[in-house]
């Protein structure tokens, strides 16, 4: 496996894949790997000749009062996760690569589809997220690109970005992976003391008892979301940001449930910030735009 | 010559073009073609193996009281022009093409260098320019594109641009193409009847008179910049919108020159709004990001 510091070297790198006549699969990521990036990799094997996967915690889309500064980051531990799930190459920037200058001139917005969910309790993000990736993707150049599809929201947004500018790569969505009580893998889940990591499940809980309800025939969205609210207070450490039934591409709030629905939520469990949704009804198919 | 409708059809002409190992020029342009665009296509020629050219009228970069209704189109004439001049496929897409969904969710921002001169007097332009041009880009994917001088301060926003977003393509300037009396060329100039055909001439030998107080030692900017405005006003039917000498890559105001400056204007001539611009000391290379 290579690793690349610069973006000269993913251009040469690129370049060579392409005279090989090998399809590129990019995996962007900001690293501290869990499984759920690993099935990004698999997925990406599976579909493409080369497999490139970005490590890169982007300052962009973190917030003043955010964790930028201490988000999880182990860089030999991913390389030995990336390498023996079959990545090719890693690239790993430094900040000043990225943005020779801080906060740079240009920015990518995506109106709408960002304003509500995490666009609502986290002001900017998810134009440090667009920006960011649009310039990941003109540095790598990929075939398709791979994201999970735990940030629901980021993939929803990507794909709007994607098809409004006629990007030429493929966006593809991933499931979420979860630990064996049901929590989604995060690699702000290390955060978590025990009985965080126990009230954790909350969230997780929530969603199940909303499938539970709408299988009994349940179809209004108040209804559905005060139970949730209901079952993730139980918890002590829990506080909600919020707890949304929402259509599956605009993402406005739905009342009454017809057409396939994204339940999502946010929890803050002490001073740890988790997220997870759940597709009712339309399952992969409602996932693209 | 091919004239291609649709996307798709774009995206087939690369994808030949590239597989023949030919290098791909693009001329975005608003069509009614004069020498000026087919200097850009002669350069795109010479640095190329393939020339496609762009005719588009991009709705999102005029303001809602300005000429997008009236912008003079003749798409016969427009391709008689570029087929002799040596473009090898015109992409002339309609609005719905472009946007399907009209105005789109996703933009493309660039601050600062956007935010004086014809950006101070044009609010959402340069969102619009940078926005279409990015669509652009990826639906034709160059080696390079060409632009031409005349909107000097387009060329800078997006360099920025590109810069920015690490956009994988080369952006190349080509000098402004003047009338033997040397108004510079522009679409527009249609819309001047010969009254104001003969005033419009403001706007260059304002710029001349400025290169020639600069060569005989003036260096303060407001000395030039009144004389340049004295010389305007003496013509009945001209109103200033801007005259400016500003930083070459920043465009920021200069008071005294030292570094290359860039002397730029855009005066109404009647209801026709006009620019045109030179520059002092440092030729081509401060056109360069």
């Amino acid at each position: 496996m290579e690793v690349l510091k610069t973006i000269a070297e993913v251009r040469q790198w690129n370049k060579e894949k392409k005279a090989a006549g090998q399809e590129i699969g990019f995996v962007p990521t900001m690293g501290y790997l869990h499984e759920g990036h690993l099935s990004l990799v698999e997925a990406a094997s599976r579909e493409n000749g080369a497999v490139i996967m970005s490590i890169f915690v982007n300052p962009l889309q973190f917030g003043p009062q955010e964790d930028y500064a201490n988000y999880p980051r182990d860089f030999a531990r991913d390389c030995l996760l990336a390498e023996s799930a079959g990545v090719d190459a890693i690239f790993a920037p430094e900040v000043a690569e990225m943005y020779p200058k801080y906060p740079q001139l240009t920015t990518v917005e995506v109106q709408k589809v960002t304003s509500r969910l995490c666009g609502a309790s986290r002001p900017g993000h998810f134009t440090g997220v667009t920006t960011v990736v649009s310039k990941l993707f003109n540095i790598v150049q990929p075939n398709r690109a791979y994201f999970g599809q735990k940030d629901y929201q980021q993939v929803q947004v990507i794909k709007q970005m994607a098809e409004d500018l006629n990007m030429p790569w493929e966006i593809k969505t991933v499931p979420i992976k979860r630990e064996g009580d049901g929590l989604a893998l995060s690699s702000r889940n290390v955060y978590l003391n025990p009985a965080e990591r126990k009230q954790a499940l909350a969230l997780s809980q929530a969603l199940l008892m909303c499938k539970e309800l709408y299988a009994q025939g349940e179809r209004k969205s108040i209804v559905l979301i005060e139970a949730m609210q209901q079952r993730i207070r139980q918890e002590a450490k829990a506080r909600i940001d919020y707890v949304e039934i929402s259509d599956c591409r605009t993402l406005e709030p739905v009342t009454e449930l017809s057409a396939p629905v994204v339940v999502a939520l946010a929890v803050r469990i002490g001073k740890t910030r988790l997220i997870d949704n759940t597709i009712l009804e339309g399952g992969e198919t409602c996932t693209e735009l």
